[in-house]
């Protein structure tokens, strides 16, 4: 049915996708691909197979970011598009897997017009599948462009330890995901991710242009309590860490009601409890908590309060809690040539296009800080993502796929 | 200079729980010996070699139980006293481990007179080592008791898995701990321990007769939401099961403070978020949730409160919250004969003795129901337990073993 409702080049990328998909599947329609795990070599396989037999020269670098080179003018600087294949435990199968599929096809696309003539490149195109956009099995996310970009350290991620103490390093040696791609000289970046929000489909546009990122601010929280036991120790006397961590929690969700208007999104989604057993009390809690906003302010005003919590929570129940900012930016913008670019693309096309600010970071995030960026969305059901029931249409794909395609043309012959 | 202080049989014990201390020891005072792992072999070897080198006849039982028996009189029903090994992951050194050696050397005194012709005994003696008292690797806690007094069928202990999947019949299996004991028939069993509570102490009493147990109702907590990612998706939106847990965690706090008379604690101490990834709001938080008190009423009233507290919850926040009574008793006395027998012996010994309440569970709680049983508490400094720092004087712990070894003959002749 797919294959008759749309052009053939369109049903060759649904068919692939749906292929994409099936790497690393769960029995819920999600997938379960982190970083460097058992299927995240299946489909960085399945990628560079695909780019070799669509004469893309594969390389990979030393954190393990996949390239897929085409040379049309050589010696000229390269266009490079792509996203991320890997995923959060249990995921949605499109949320950059999306990206990389559309990225391939879309160069791929764009090479063939070149060579048919119809257009006069002035650029190369690269298709890129970023290592660990996720962060989950390897924190911090968007590590590798983050270290294609300059902002850290190859030496410090390689040193980045799993759950179960397995390095970086080792466990892109394990899938042999280490190479020596030679430094990339780029004219250009464009990348298309679903949305994972509510903005387009609620605004019915086919299509995010995504002017800015919003500001974040990110924390380890560290609560330290004493070890005791849960029956006799007498209440007035406990320093219980989960109560703490708790409290935090709690008064997170309540901040972000009270600042609704900015608007604030707060979480807390991550947290370890030691020693974890049914019969102490919890001597350190660690957890995450992330405030996240379009006005700097209103983060201002919610760290502030924030740490007013904490030192009312250590007074009142004897723990103390530190809140350690480990990552945080401001409110970022994309570049407004490339911002105008892609509204021209979709006009042409007849589709209808929304500017949109993304909360979450993409790779694209670090790779517009070294050169012109262009970030598109498709809408995504509901906002559901990070969730196995994470859906995007056919149409939204398909459609999302030929505004990368004209996006990239302009930026290859631009 | 303890040598020095103390009689020549106290000195010897003092010396036997430091080496006992030993075992597992970790850098901050405490033990690591949680059951079936290689500390816990490694102590049970001691025990065994212990029991055996002092006469005794060491038998372990279908389900570890390791004990050592001392026949006085062939046929006749024996005196069973002992207490538990296993700890905490970390843990005190006398939480259990004072309480079996202080039953090793009073069985061995109290035999010693028999056979020096000084007392007339009528039961025969033995001392055991009761398996995964503590239940913090393999749930329940007093597993070996347990199925000891048929509450708990063998099979389903066997069943049990911890953590990594290992399974108690493999654990034990690995360790040796698998035995044949025979059928003991009980005359009566006595247990000390450390009381890790204030009572004692601010009740400048030297040991505590334990008179009964407080009532318990033990919650197994399931809080759903739904997958989401940490960032775009809109509070409104969210289905934060992490959020609803803390609620819970912190309503329970309020309980124990509200219902302070009766008294009431509270605890929830063992939680476990998934996915538990820093950007997925999580879609499930199982945690434990115990309520104890002497007072049945406050327990009813606290359990019809949380389970308030959680419709509550689920009605404001859109996740749903399972409350599942895993095990409950109610409160429970020990026998009024085995009270006054102690209170006897401490008066005998110029020691001055208060009777308490137990809030924790012991294995002396099982045994109870199926023989006359006494139980006595030796004073924990600050109350402190469940805790590398936990602390219990020689002086207190020599008392302690003198007390029992008065009971233990006691019940010897009696």
């Amino acid at each position: 049915m797919t294959g008759e409702r749309h052009r053939p080049a369109d049903s060759a990328f649904l068919r692939d996708f749906a292929y994409l998909s099936s790497i690393g599947a769960t029995p819920s329609g999600g997938v379960d691909r982190e970083a460097a795990t058992l299927p995240d070599a299946m489909q960085r396989a399945w990628l560079g197979g695909w780019l070799t037999s669509h004469g893309f020269d594969v390389r990979v670098d030393a954190i393990g970011n996949q390239f897929g080179l085409l040379e049309l003018v050589p010696g000229a600087p390269y266009i490079l598009t792509g996203s991320h294949l890997d995923s959060q435990p249990t995921a949605g199968r499109f949320d950059g897997a999306y990206g990389v599929a559309a990225s391939a096809h879309a160069a791929h696309a764009v090479a063939r017009r070149a060579r048919e003539g119809r257009i006069t490149p002035r650029h190369n195109l690269a298709v890129v599948n970023w290592f660990n956009e996720e962060g989950s099995r390897f924190a911090p996310s968007m590590m590798g462009s983050s270290v294609f970009t300059g902002k850290l350290s190859l030496e410090s991620a390689y040193d980045v330890e799993d759950g179960r103490g397995v390095s970086v390093r080792e466990a892109l040696e394990r899938i042999g995901a280490i190479g020596s791609a030679p430094e990339l000289p780029l004219a250009g970046y464009a990348e298309i991710h679903i949305e994972q929000g509510r903005e387009l489909e609620d605004g019915a546009a086919r299509i995010g242009v995504v002017t800015g990122t919003w500001g974040a601010r990110k924390f380890l929280v560290t609560v330290d309590g004493e070890q005791a036991h849960t029956g006799p120790t007498a209440m007035a006397d406990r320093r219980d860490a989960l109560l703490g961590a708790s409290l935090l929690v709690v008064r997170a969700r309540e901040l972000a009601d009270e600042l609704a208007h900015a608007p604030l999104h707060t979480a807390v989604s991550k947290l370890d409890v030691r020693p974890n057993s049914p019969v102490v009390v919890a001597r350190r809690v660690v957890c995450n908590l992330d405030l996240r906003s379009p006005d700097p302010e209103a983060l201002e005003t919610a760290e502030r309060l924030l740490r007013e919590a904490a030192a009312d929570i250590e007074r009142t129940h004897g723990v103390s809690v530190r809140l350690d900012r480990t990552h945080h930016w401001d409110r970022n913008d994309y570049s407004a040539d490339g911002v105008a670019l892609a509204e021209g693309v979709c006009a042409d096309l007849g589709l209808a296009s929304r500017r949109v600010l993304t909360v979450a970071g993409h790779d694209s995030t670090n790779v517009k800080d070294i050169t012109p960026t262009v970030m598109l969305f498709v809408p995504s059901e509901d906002g559901i993502s990070h969730n196995e029931r994470e859906f995007t249409a056919d149409d939204d794909m398909v459609a999302g796929l030929s505004v990368l395609t004209g996006v990239l043309e302009r930026l290859c012959v631009g």
